[in-house]
């Protein structure tokens, strides 16, 4: 293959540039799982979850990619056949939705448009309509990585309320999780799923679940088959920071040093990160007039942003031009908006000069595909990004509470 | 904690000691799976995987741990109420049991006394009787990580076929692949299933499948729900070595080395190595006139020996002493044996003079916990070792095939 | 201290950015440096460095920096009290001369304004004075790390054919080595210094001799006292890869990697891709209104470019500006040029999307530190680097040879 | 070549076994060695080595090699033609007296057998001998890694004292720092010389003095040419914890791990430990009916143990036999003892069972060479080492002051 100098820019929307740090406490000898040393570190990095999912309940660690957190949501709190209430925000929440079909459970789709989050209201209408509670789970999927767009979870708990359903509210957070304001406690949700290899800044191979006291009392009533996935070992091994199987030692390692740097810089620093390296590179793609897939300004997220191309020109190979000439590595269009757009990461261990390499690579790529272009991102962006420098200065590092 | 220099003696029958060579893949930049670079990663280490497993057949990787690997074996093959043949070797094949009953499975169990393999005899007995063939999959294990016990598959399979039965035979070879000699397509084994952490020199996190034509056909009948586990996206994204979710990059970095490394060393010569340091082993215990705890010498698992102390004596404490004195982690007696054995893990990335310090800390660690020795175990190891290094001079790195 | 999230630019110009292959072949066990496989390691390395160099004479390595390499160069070939002519290029021409004065001997400076390469005709001049042949040595330093000025050697080897001089010629390529077009038997130059930490992207700690027959023979006539750097025993060592005394051995793992990963891209690619960056990289000061401090265009250095700063700007607090707010290391002004001038790396293991995010850190600093700008330094170099994207389309990797 | 499975055993003494957390330390990207943050470095390792070589007085640290900072404390001290006292103790003193006299001193080599450390009475003759204190320096070999003598410095110091010589005394300690007991200030050494790749635990590649007011004063007037190794600049700049010159930046990375260890562990415990496998091999070598070179038991060496063989034996060949059956590597007779003798590095990250799996190689090794044995000497290190350890229990890690 040819050789390519310097570092290649891993600007999709997950897995993100694993830092140094990470990889380097990956690359330690594996300990004894059974023994006392690992007790610690099972403590500790359980201990750094709560305070990333902001929650005091239940936190359990699959050696999984994200898809298995997504299936123990669903396999501990419900029921074959049961009913569960979904919303088509973009591909993630259709596979999601395959995944519970698969399963056995009934999903009521809300349909979508790929272009705005999940509708409270019409959440709202769906519960107030199921009179029998029949619908036993809301699924919601906080940021859509397909489409870069972020539900506002608060307002889907308001809804919920409103009808004073009993429904459990699940929500997956794998693209938002410690890059975008996040609360499981506040924000009543009963079980949250996340991954290891996006905000987290790990490699894939492990996913999470954060769990309400509601949605315990429900997986003591649900009949759908489980083991590996099975709360209640977890949950108990977990008291003594052990597992009931052998964990993903070494990622673990990596989830310790992450949880490390999160708290270093402060969860409030990296979220405001986030909003200003997603709100420069709206402004790019505004200044190259080209359109955001994300319609609603208030479903902007801050970790990814699609882009969509017009109609005669293929976003694949957009990429591909990019991947050859820049070495940078941008998201795909999937499921429906395939080859309509791309999608660029932002998030994770990321920068303003990283972000200003990735948006040159684009907009130059863009040019060299032949998209017609209105004006200059990068200008706009670095406009943006020079006025906040000065603006926002960042505060020294603080706890993350 | 106090602080031990040099090297942590991780003597346990897995996580093993994770070689340098596979610490430093894994520890690399996580690139884009949905890109070209990973397809070929994808391919090479399946195809690599199906060296070890000897199988020309279908072999699928799980971001997950061996018990996942369980799980995958049976909710791909069989119904819900199904009956399956186990055999009670110790507490894998118990745990094992006990996942297949939580998934709903009925599961008849032949009983032992955890210092035997399985019995082709009686596997025959219970299949002859079992003329409705309402028994769907044998389930066995192949190497015992909690006794030392080597079941015999070929004469399973010859006792499978003796009654004429249809059943799958599954087996679990999570501390045996890659250490001891394992033939999946000569043996007959319709689902193998293996773990990273022991033979394969990894970190725990990846679980595989090696899947027969015929349990393919069973995939196709079988009624157990199932997604994350599922085959048939595993094996069609496969084909292009990618996966049908996002795949634990990093450890195929390791996997993708350490079979490399089997590769330089070569199966064979592999074996030979474990057979070699496993009978220096006994011939320790019993030099120490200790019991091993496996009883019939044609069982003896090459890749680790549970050793069994007499009953005035705690194996635990015995452990205790050794990891606080010498920095050395061995294996617990686990379920039934517990405070009666110790387990010595000789496999993996392991050599004569690894095995010689361990045998030195078992040695003092028995003698200052008190417990009387016949002679040294650690002079009747090394005397063999000795007459091993001239006797089978081990051949230059060729071919594993 | 505040913590950065993402990563840091390293554009100084040296240390540059050590690639993660190199660092992790550092990242080894060290070996015997008196066992076999250290002999195979020693002769694999100065192998690879003679086509670096050019050169089918002697290389030695020493565990040392640059600096060191200097004073070898020096204390193997003169007497004490020797002549030597040197060219006050800049701050590291200066410091070689204070280092050559330091040991003992006499040094004839040819003045400079920092802002040119050494002149040949001056050089000529005065060797052709020079009738008793008192010059011993002529130093030059091939690029100026300090001015980003190239100097031209062959133009230096005619100016002294010319005046039919015999004395030696030493040049410095400690920043120009496997960056820049280099040739040390075509262009008959005596000894080549060189250094680990700038085109062989190794961290600092090794430098270089590259010897050719002319120098070993003034060496057996040189009367300056040395041990550490006395190339007899090093180069008696070195045919069987070995050393006189213990040398670097991690670093040299790491040379191994640096070597192989530039025989991968190949040096023809090497060069050019430097020269594609440093001219961008001009082509953005010029757009930005400001001076290239090289004045003559036939001596640009394609490894850095100094920046001269309006009299009444700080180039100092630009460079604190910029890492406050963008976390990038610039080089600062050295000696003369202090406070006057910063300095851009753009060598190494460097890329387009480096440099345009390395640019837009120097343009967003310029402005929010008040230096004026006549234009957008990033939007010309974007428009180069495109333009270059697909008129100069990179061959697949081939040999250095 | 031949495959090796698991951990090759590096016994020789020295480069020592690096551990893990120093590797990881060093496999870090590079630094600014100009910056604010590099400073914080220079100034840590620079106050830890002070701590480690129990002076308050002056440290520096050199990018190379051990026989660097030899040179270093003669150029910087001395004037051509200077006279000072040696004492042939093995290979290593002979090639200080070598390299001593290439600069162009003059040594007076007080004559040895290898089998003994330097004789205190010789050096008070000597001394007093000297009437007009033509003598300027005495420079002794603390550890002599040639051969496993321990010379005794407060002896010799009081020989000076009773000589009233105002010699400066020179101390290399370069296999002892850190490893066995060293108080630069108490014992009134002028100058320390030492290096990184045996007690520090390191790879090679820095080098050190530590220097007294005394030795300071004297540089102030010695003669020698010195640039690179110049005391003045490395003064000046260490105050910042800057460098004169690119310093190792990596390697310091590694410096400032192996301190914090160092620290961690305690420095006495890192005397006992030493003297504990330093003893235990003796009795290993004692019970084999082998000679110990080092003839009087008050010099023994606590961080290696030359074996001497029967003269029919070749221990080179023993050490093939060796490495090629049991992949350790040994260090070789040096100089005078080539072939007569094989030492056995037991020093720097370190610990009972690695001694263990090392004496069971010797001895494996020595009866496959054929070297007749009296008898167990690995039983009678393990009844040592296990005595030790319930004698001693090991106390919390404490501060090495």
């Amino acid at each position: 293959m040819t050789y390519h100098s310097g570092r290649h820019f891993l600007q999709i929307p997950g897995p993100t540039n694993v830092p140094d740090r990470v990889l380097r406490a990956i690359d330690r000898p594996t300990i004894d799982h059974r023994g006392p040393e690992f007790g610690v570190l099972g403590k500790e990095v359980l201990a750094g979850l709560r305070t990333v999912f902001r929650t005091r309940g239940n936190v359990v660690i699959y050696p999984a990619s994200g898809t298995g957190a997504w299936e123990a949501a669903l396999v501990n709190t419900l029921s074959p056949g049961d009913r569960v209430l979904m919303a088509e925000t973009g591909q993630f929440a259709t596979l999601w939705q395959k995944l519970a079909s698969r399963l056995g459970l009934v999903v009521d789709m809300i349909p979508g448009d790929w272009r705005h989050g999940v509708d409270p209201a019409q959440v709202e209408a769906r519960l107030v309509e199921d009179r029998s509670h029949a619908i036993k789970a809301i699924c919601v999927v906080h940021n859509e990585t397909s489409t870069g767009v972020a539900s506002r979870i608060p307002l889907i708990r308001n809804a919920i309320d409103r009808a004073s359903h009993p429904a459990l509210l699940m929500v997956d957070t794998i693209s938002s999780l410690a890059s975008i304001d996040y609360r499981h406690d506040e924000w009543g949700v009963d079980v949250t799923v996340a991954g290891s290899q996006k905000g987290l800044m790990l490699p894939p191979g492990l996913s999470f679940n954060a769990i309400s006291d509601k949605a315990l009392a429900a997986a003591s009533q649900a009949q759908m088959r489980r083991s590996y996935w099975a709360w209640d070992e977890m949950l108990s091994a977990g008291k003594s920071g052990l597992f009931p199987y052998t964990p993903a030692t070494n990622l673990l390692y990596g989830l310790r040093e992450a949880l490390q740097m999160l708290n270093e810089e402060g969860l409030e620093n990296v979220f405001a990160r986030h909003a200003r390296l997603g709100e420069a590179t709206r402004r790019a793609v505004r200044a190259w007039g080209l359109e955001i897939l994300c319609l609603n300004t208030e479903e902007y997220s801050d970790t990814l942003t699609a882009v969509l191309l017009p109609s005669e020109h293929d976003a694949d190979h957009v990429r591909r031009v990019i991947l050859e000439h820049f070495d940078m590595s941008l998201g795909t269009g999937l499921g429906k908006v395939q080859g309509r757009v791309f999608r660029i990461g932002h998030l994770g261990d990321f920068n303003d000069l990283m972000l200003a390499g990735t948006l040159c690579g684009v907009e130059m790529g863009l040019q060299l595909a032949g998209v017609p272009l209105r004006g200059s991102g990068v200008a706009a962006a670095l406009e943006y990004l020079r006025t906040m420098a000065t603006a926002s200065h960042v505060p020294v590092a603080q706890n993350a509470t």
